[in-house]
């Protein structure tokens, strides 16, 4: 599907199940990431899996997640060694109604990244992170904001994953009964699900007009 | 905000962050869990974080997600013992601009839930948890279904979920600067985003017009 080499393909990136649906694919795996708007960031704690939702960004192969210097998965990953995670992002694009209640499914696409987060540490890469995050939301963001000051940066914390171990998982297919139910009269299709945008609602400050940008995505 | 009583609060069940924004009530946190088409379970395989997407149902205070006998989690959590899980349900509800990059945001509402999944063996159980999967993605769904018969049901595992530890989290507020920053020439406010149902694309194997409850959901 592309030049880029794929990602590393062993047994935590390869589905048990419906591994045809499976991509190791590099460009696949970052439009599915840039897509979405938060992915979810698993870690352990005292032994227990914890997964909360996070905003992110990508810059090439490094995925960024960001909060404050307090939280736990920061705390987590700040003793110089990283910490395991697991970040998984999905998007529900249908759903898949079938005649049989045991063939119902969802379209969707999702990845799964493992590794080892690590706090950034480095100014320069630092500012390229936060830029990125910003830019993660809504494209060009960054530029129309007025950026991270010292004080500001102390009290926030990035954490790096270099992808490596990641799978995409997707499916984009109609309706899958079996023969024998095939003429059963009940309705089966998909129901195509999408997010969409509302209109902008401008905070009581702002003097300017809606920058291109945005007008771009929410018209 | 209810008459009936809230989940457990304890440090698991409580955010480092934004204390504020967290909730313990059953009844929010039933709506954000029945409005999720998928849930991101978390579980630790070999030392590590695995954080996946699977579809899942909530029938009172258990939670159910399903998945092939043969998948990880599933034989993670057949020995009879169970399997430590954190299940998060998230919805992104908008985009929070703000003039300094640092103050941006999203709108959101997510439930994280820990506990011991245990699979479901109780024949009765085990339909009551499949009827409400499917209901789940469409309400009234299961009726309109060839139901699952003996071969298809010893091929499904279900786990089930006490919720007890679960707590909500939502931002529902518009952009927040710092005053200092208000009279900065950016824009800034909120874009909401929601998840918007596209038409119904029938099979085609289907006889029978668009059900009601599906003509509910998608005109």
């Amino acid at each position: 599907m592309s030049d880029t080499p794929a990602y590393t393909r062993n047994a935590r990136t390869t589905p048990t199940r419906y591994r045809e649906r499976a991509t190791w694919e590099r460009e696949e795996i970052h439009a599915i990431l840039d897509a979405a708007w938060v992915c979810h960031l698993g870690f352990v704690a005292d032994g227990a899996p914890v997964v909360l939702p996070t905003i992110f960004a990508r810059v090439g192969d490094r995925l960024y997640v960001h909060g404050s210097t307090g939280s736990r998965p920061m705390r987590g990953a700040s003793g110089g060694q990283g910490m395991p995670v697991c970040v998984t992002v999905t998007h529900v694009d249908g759903l898949v109604l079938t005649k049989s209640a045991f063939n119902h499914s969802v379209n969707f696409r999702s990845v799964v990244a493992h590794g080892t987060a690590e706090q950034v540490t480095d100014p320069a890469e630092l500012a390229v992170a936060l830029d990125a995050l910003v830019d993660h939301v809504v494209p060009g963001r960054s530029a129309g904001t007025r950026r991270a000051n010292p004080k500001e940066l102390a009290k926030t914390a990035v954490l790096r994953l270099v992808l490596d171990e990641v799978s995409a998982k997707t499916r984009a297919d109609g309706a899958d009964d079996d023969e024998a139910d095939l003429g059963l009269p009940y309705w089966a299709g998909v129901v195509p699900v999408a997010p969409a945008y509302g209109t902008p609602v401008p905070h009581e400050s702002t003097t300017v007009p809606l920058p291109e940008n945005l007008r771009a995505l929410t018209s």
